[in-house]
């Protein structure tokens, strides 16, 4: 009934679209499982993508020719660079969906990916043979044979939804839970965990009074995810935002007793940074009010998302209580917030490449790696996708630096660290983030993505023309002069010194407060000159200018940390006969099987005098 | 947390979504309560609305203010006039939907209707006092009273899918079956019964060789459900038409021992008119053939149905045999055809008025009520949610005339005959079928509609201008005459013979060659007088002028029988002690309650002689 495929994707939310397209763009033949086709890349949780450190993400996935960024553009409801206001290196993308919209366009974009294949049916278990995975077998007990699999199950594995006391079966609101997989990877000797994550009730907009909230618009030009053209939407939409307050408080303390989260019902870590409603109250008990964003699940649907108000108290207290939050008055739910916790598989016992140490060909990508957020989930799968092709096609494994993307740091981060609690990516969990910023994702991963077969020689010669633009620009500001009084005039407007020479227009750049539109006001050499370039490209220009410096610091800095990330270490070393080691760092050594001394560097329990020893054993 | 509703409605496909409408349109304030909000309106088995008599339906609810035929209308990608050779009341609209589309446009309907509120999840219980339902709870124990409930569970109640020897409960693929109502029911003393229904696998578009198939394209002109003038699509898509084959009929033989069909496993009975591709290969073995209709889910996925091989035959059989009819050779299967067997309540159990005979203000509509089909279910729905309405605002209640429409045929079918398999709509189960055509259903039953308050002044005076207008028309050809020499060339040219005196228009209109475009093409006067009124006015008159004979026929016949209908028995009158009356008449009028003479008249069981005796004793 099925031919032997080289890639089995199982599941298909964000981590499992990305997987199966990336294999197969690559040319793998890829059979995409999942339990309904009506849910493909349901946004489970906010209608959203992107935000700080994780637009971020989108615009590296995007870079390399996965389908993230082009879906959230196609959908954009809302589009917003967070934090313009701070330097480059934290300028994030984030954009409302529609939710259905997302689900669809990305359906239908892997519809018309040739090598994917689909197949509705829960899978019940692996086949595996000789320690190498060989395929799957489903429910219904029908046998599909594969080179490779990736499994993105999502919350879906052993899911248990809980609203107060009461609790239930489920992978989402609604759906069922997956269950068999675990028990056979344990028995295969992985090592188990929890983990659990919320989502707040979904309320009918019809219900809302949002004169007593405040607007919130998107940017007035709104930016995109995707370097390509592909046709984007540009029906912005309004969100609000409004804020809890003391009786919102006080009613939700009085379902405290009956939380699955305070009576220790809710065994697993939830996410730190993504708390419940309940949580925050209780962490931070001197704030007196916290924001509520309220967010459009659509363009046409009146139903809306109640950012900030994740909750799994019993539907009544969330009910009362949100009735208490200004605008909520007559507030109708939908459906009420919930926990739902679910196994995931302490991600030491994977390599770079997301491949398990333990059974060979077998991948894992997005929250069964303890991590929470879309953006996280999609890179993953992008990454096993494209590991599991190399596999399998007997290519070089792609191993993404540190230095290089967030998606590098998000995986070394798991890999090499592990996580207790759901990993969500932050700028400063990536220490040459100056480097990784949004604008440049094209220029740093494309080389890459193109050697893969990713990505085609014109998006790379696209690519190669805008550093070369943004390079003559800068060029252009370093030869082209301005005259004192044509500039004082500007600069005394933008609160800044006067000239009391003639100079050189980059020596006006880079003042913080002097930005390019504001030159060309009163260049009209510079103005015709950069009329030949579109905004990207002008503005890379000025990061350069305004930021080469730092950049160069960075980028030394990284070359100097990178003779210890060149250090290969062969994965089998035995570390136990090692025993100048410290106890510790010869168990957690053999455990990670770091692959370079960069890595075991990184691994907590490994000390700069353990990898002194290493450097001297390994480079024997 | 809920205020009391006038009405809830369980279940959100066809039957509660017209439901909710219609109970909201009225005034009544509704909450409609679904598993899933993401799966309102899902067309669960083919993406396609209408066909035979199941068109006059959509119609009927068009024309009454419900929503199916707008729509329809909506996301229809194909659209065919059946039956066009035949007379008028053969014609049925059939649509080819958008299966996505669809689902959507429903749900953004009834977030449009002001009185429509939503909740997502399972009903448990119905709260019942003093033999009245009072509301119902949910899983999570949730308590919502209302003054009456419709219930529309489909094919959910105990739901299970069988899949040759495997089984397992669901209440569609990948959705969870509905517990713990069936169960309340029987205990309060409902009897339940068990029926099955199926559905043929989904297979990937884009492993189909089209050109070893017939194409099969809508009508050049394409019609539309709805009276209204909302907008409707226009994109019109291909179908296409291949057939089985001995080979095909053989392998599926080959998987018959393992037929949950077959080997008893599955115990309630399926549509005969819709049967499965193992039951018309065993029931019609002298077959050598069956056609296959190859029918696109959507604008833009590559998904496709393959209408007429419903099977639940093993998935590896399907596979095999799928792949030996022309243009499947390399056929990929999304998903297999499978069997869902599910609780009904026979619909004896029900009043005319789609109302429990044992619960008070409790409503069943579509599956539930033993039927097949969207529109049998959707105009179930609409007329419990119009009676739910009437009857808590202590409004007449809405019973439908088998004269006057094919709902009345359909709901007085079932309440006073029961059924024993899923009751599927024809144009033989209506007598008067000459009467309840597609053209006529606004004429029918927009006064109806209208003194309910679910249509508007405006849209009943365009009815009646339709009326005036095709009368005006009629009135027109029986005074125009033509002029013999001008007629007899066109007539020729028709294949009928010539004239040999002048006449009137409408002795040409009644040969059946002759159609009032032809007649355009050769008067002049006839031609101006019709560009002032739109096609379906001009049609109108053209089947008055051609058939008026034969509906003033069926008229006289409607009105004499209309005597019995006219003549009303009291629900209660006490049948046990008629002893003239025959034994099982007894017990069945004692069941089934009748409200009429006419309607006594069709009980099986009661005879002739019995009516009689109705007659003498219920006009005392």
């Amino acid at each position: 009934m099925f031919k032997e495929y080289d890639v089995i994707v199982v599941g298909a939310g964000h981590a499992g679209c990305e997987a199966a397209a990336a294999a197969a763009n690559l040319g793998s033949s890829v059979l995409l499982v999942t339990m309904n086709m009506e849910t493909i890349a349901q946004m489970s949780c906010n209608p959203a993508m992107g935000g700080v450190a994780k637009g971020q993400i989108v615009r590296e996935i995007d870079a390399m020719g996965g389908y993230s960024g082009i879906i959230a553009d196609k959908t954009t409801l809302q589009f917003r660079m967070l934090n313009k206001s701070k330097g480059p290196a934290m300028w994030s993308p984030r954009a409302q969906n529609d939710r259905k919209r997302f689900a669809e366009e990305w359906r239908l974009a892997l519809e018309r990916t040739p090598n994917v294949d689909f197949w509705q049916e829960m899978v019940g278990s692996l086949l595996i043979k000789n320690n190498t995975v060989i395929g799957v077998k489903t429910a219904l007990g029908v046998e599909i044979m594969a080179k490779a699999v990736v499994l993105t199950n999502g919350t879906f594995l052993n899911g248990l939804i809980h609203i107060g006391e009461k609790k239930f079966g489920g992978g989402r609101t609604g759906e069922k839970a997956a269950t068999g997989i675990t028990e056979q990877l344990t028995q295969l000797g992985f090592e188990a965990g929890r983990m659990k994550t919320g989502t707040p009730p979904r309320v009918d907009g019809r219900s809302l009074n949002y004169s007593l909230m405040e607007e919130q618009w998107g940017d007035e030009n709104p930016g995109r995810f995707s370097y390509t053209n592909v046709e984007r939407s540009t029906d912005q939409r309004c969100c609000w935002i409004t804020y809890t307050n003391a009786n919102v408080h006080e009613t939700l303390k009085e379902g405290f007793e009956k939380s699955p989260m305070f009576t220790g019902r809710i065994k697993g870590l939830g996410p730190r940074y993504c708390p419940s409603i309940e949580d925050k109250i209780n962490r931070f008990a001197e704030r007196e009010r916290h924001q509520i964003f309220v967010e459009p699940e659509g363009w046409n649907t009146c139903e809306i998302y109640v950012n900030g108000f994740s909750t799994s108290l019993p539907e009544e207290v969330q009910y009362k209580a949100l009735t208490q939050i200004p605008g909520f008055e007559n507030a109708k739910m939908f459906r009420p917030g919930y926990a739902i916790e679910y196994d995931y598989f302490p991600p030491t016992q994977l390599s770079l490449t997301l491949e398990t140490k333990i059974i060979d060909n077998l991948f894992f990508a997005g929250q069964i790696n303890g991590t929470t957020g879309y953006e996280e989930a999609a890179s993953q799968g992008f990454i096993a996708g494209i590991n599991a092709h190399q596999k399998v096609k007997d290519q070089h494994e792609l191993i993404m630096k540190r230095s290089e993307s967030y998606i590098g740091v998000l995986i070394d981060d798991l890999v090499t660290k592990g996580t207790e609690e759901p990993y969500r990516m932050f700028t400063s969990r990536a220490e040459h983030r100056l480097l990784l910023r949004q604008d440049n994702a094209d220029i740093r991963l494309s080389p890459i993505a193109h050697k893969l077969g990713l990505i085609s020689d014109e998006r790379l010669a696209i690519v190669n023309q805008k550093v070369e633009n943004s390079d003559a620009i800068v060029g252009f500001t370093k030869k082209q002069g301005i005259d004192m009084s044509e500039a004082n005039e500007l600069l005394e407007s933008l609160g800044t010194s006067a000239l009391n020479q003639n100079v050189k227009l980059v020596n006006l750049l880079s003042r913080p407060q002097v930005g390019i539109s504001d030159i060309r006001k009163v260049s009209a050499a510079f103005d015709s000159f950069l009329n030949t370039f579109d905004q990207e490209t002008v503005e890379q220009a000025e990061i350069k200018i305004k930021y080469e410096s730092y950049f160069e610091k960075e980028i030394e800095i990284v070359n100097k940390m990178q003779k210890m990330e060149d250090k290969s270490i062969n994965p089998e070393f035995d570390y136990s006969k090692l025993l100048s080691l410290s106890k510790e760092a010869r168990e957690k050594l053999l455990k990670i099987k770091p692959r370079t001394l960069g890595q075991a560097s990184r691994i907590s329990g490994v000390s700069p005098s353990d990898i002194s020893v290493l450097m001297v054993h390994i480079t024997k």
